[in-house]
């Protein structure tokens, strides 16, 4: 979108700690709260207007305010859950594994990844036991990786811009959460540890989800949403004329190999210069693997050129 | 400086969540690492060429990397070291509180701060044990506050943008760091934390310190650490003629009020809208008191106002 996303600092710019002094999540710029809404409005995919917005360092936000207690998720699950968990020896909570497995009738809390990462499947909670936190991911609940089906109203949900948009390297997300609190609570853990969160960061995410909102709404603009799903459908369609079997189409690619019944995908394709995750990291098989989808052209030319070439050589063995 | 701090991000910039894949600390940006190197060989407060140099936000960095620990400090202190230390119930240490009275045959984890927050005292290690690692906060040894009377060579030493330049939004700061171990688990924290740190605050840091230290070099332009030493001495000569006593000038003010014996200095000056730290919240006196001398003019000469008018009205009392 040529230059709209442009922003410019000067120096003497975002000096104070303080963004909103009289909000509860002090360092949330009005700026960015205000398209974080106008998006949710826009895409229907969440409400907001019963919640409070916490600005926050994504990985941190969902694993403080709670009491000791077990975490779970269904295999296979987002490969950051355990060690964000067992984050440094943390007295609050603990990695317990797959929610399919743990038994109902004891405190947890529950991570409900959906559409899932790594394999895009749309979830519901597992566990459904009596004292219960749930947590809903709603990384991947965008208009250009599923279909948005209903607004999403539940007591805790995370969102990051990196998902939406691209700029992993922002590390900025939020939390859409009903209990005050709570929110009280996520904000204090973010006052302690960072004491806020970068304003650069904030003041680009909104001016990103301002131009993401106004491509929604005039005509004269391309579609975000649909230009970002054309270009993930060419990327899937070369894949899907391979020997691996497609199990998802999100950010991701989610590959069963249909190989032997003990193979390291994840070795198998390093050695053809093809980086990936193997499934075990994601309590799942790792015959299974996981490709980020989240390239530009060259980068997936060069990919689809050494899968091609791996194939290939794979055929002659 | 006019525009030369300014800094602008084009949409399908930062990206990726790596800096520098084949660095120890992946997420630094080559470009603020080479500043940060720079600004320190211009200033002459700190050896780096033996370090590695781990970027962080600030207030986490310290407290992850050793064992199960006794972290203390000497009173006064900087009131955010307990709430850091005590982060969340982390198993990892404690706070113990003032060195001067810890018992030095126990392992333990000594912070000093030099110039010291609040009262800007020159500090050398306090408990002098066998079994003690030793984090120098130097966050305040800038020519602006103190006199740079020789090249620090600790074995953690810490630095931030904002105690140098102001920026306190951006939460930029990083470690010099001698043990490749230490810097590597420093890392590894942070991977875990928060997946490295934002990238434009990065980018807008290596902008701003690349100006700092070009005002140093080139004659036509304005020396900074100067410049800022003249408004601090402004800023404290007016000070001066109250009937506090002045303690210190750094970037904060350290005031001793001369009041009863049980005065809680930070209420009474509340009463008078004037925001400050009490020296209990920094294992001081109430009767101490710190005030943040990093504001412009205009909010200077409000709070001004208001001293005097609170010194003429505790005079008619």
């Amino acid at each position: 979108m040529e230059n709209k996303c442009d922003i410019t600092f000067n120096g003497d710019e975002s000096l104070s700690y303080f963004a909103n002094g009289k909000s509860l999540c002090w360092f949330l710029e009005s700026k960015l709260e205000e398209q974080i809404k106008r998006l949710h409005n826009v895409v229907g995919n969440a409400i907001i207007d019963d919640h409070y917005i916490v600005v926050a360092l994504y990985a941190l936000s969902p694993t403080d305010q709670l009491e000791p207690i077990s975490v779970v998720s269904t295999t296979p699950f987002y490969l950051s859950y355990p060690e964000v968990t067992n984050f440094v020896k943390l007295g609050l909570h603990k990695w317990t594994g797959d929610a399919k497995t743990f038994e109902k009738n004891r405190p947890y809390i529950e991570f409900i990844t959906s559409p899932n990462n790594p394999d895009g499947v749309i979830r519901e909670p597992v566990v459904n036991g009596d004292q219960g936190k749930l947590i809903y991911d709603l990384a991947y609940y965008c208009p250009q990786y599923t279909a948005i089906t209903s607004i999403a109203n539940h007591d805790i949900m995370l969102f990051t811009v990196f998902k939406c948009t691209g700029q992993s390297g922002s590390r900025i997300g939020w939390a859409l959460v009903k209990d005050k609190e709570v929110a009280r609570k996520m904000t204090n853990f973010m006052d302690i540890s960072t004491i806020g969160v970068s304003k650069e960061a904030q003041f680009r995410a909104a001016k990103i989800l301002e131009v993401v909102s106004d491509s929604c709404l005039e005509p004269k603009m391309e579609n975000f949403f649909e230009y970002s799903y054309d270009i993930y459908l060419k990327f899937f369609s070369f894949l899907l004329n391979l020997k691996f079997i497609l199990f998802f189409e999100t950010t991701f690619a989610w590959l069963i190999c249909k190989g032997g019944d003990k193979e390291d995908c994840e070795k198998l394709l390093k050695e053809h210069k093809i980086h990936t995750r193997s499934g075990s990291r994601f309590g799942s098989d790792s015959r299974n693997i996981r490709i980020s989808m989240l390239s530009r052209d060259e980068d997936f030319n060069i990919f689809l050129k050494r899968l091609l070439a791996f194939q290939g050589s794979t055929n002659r063995n």
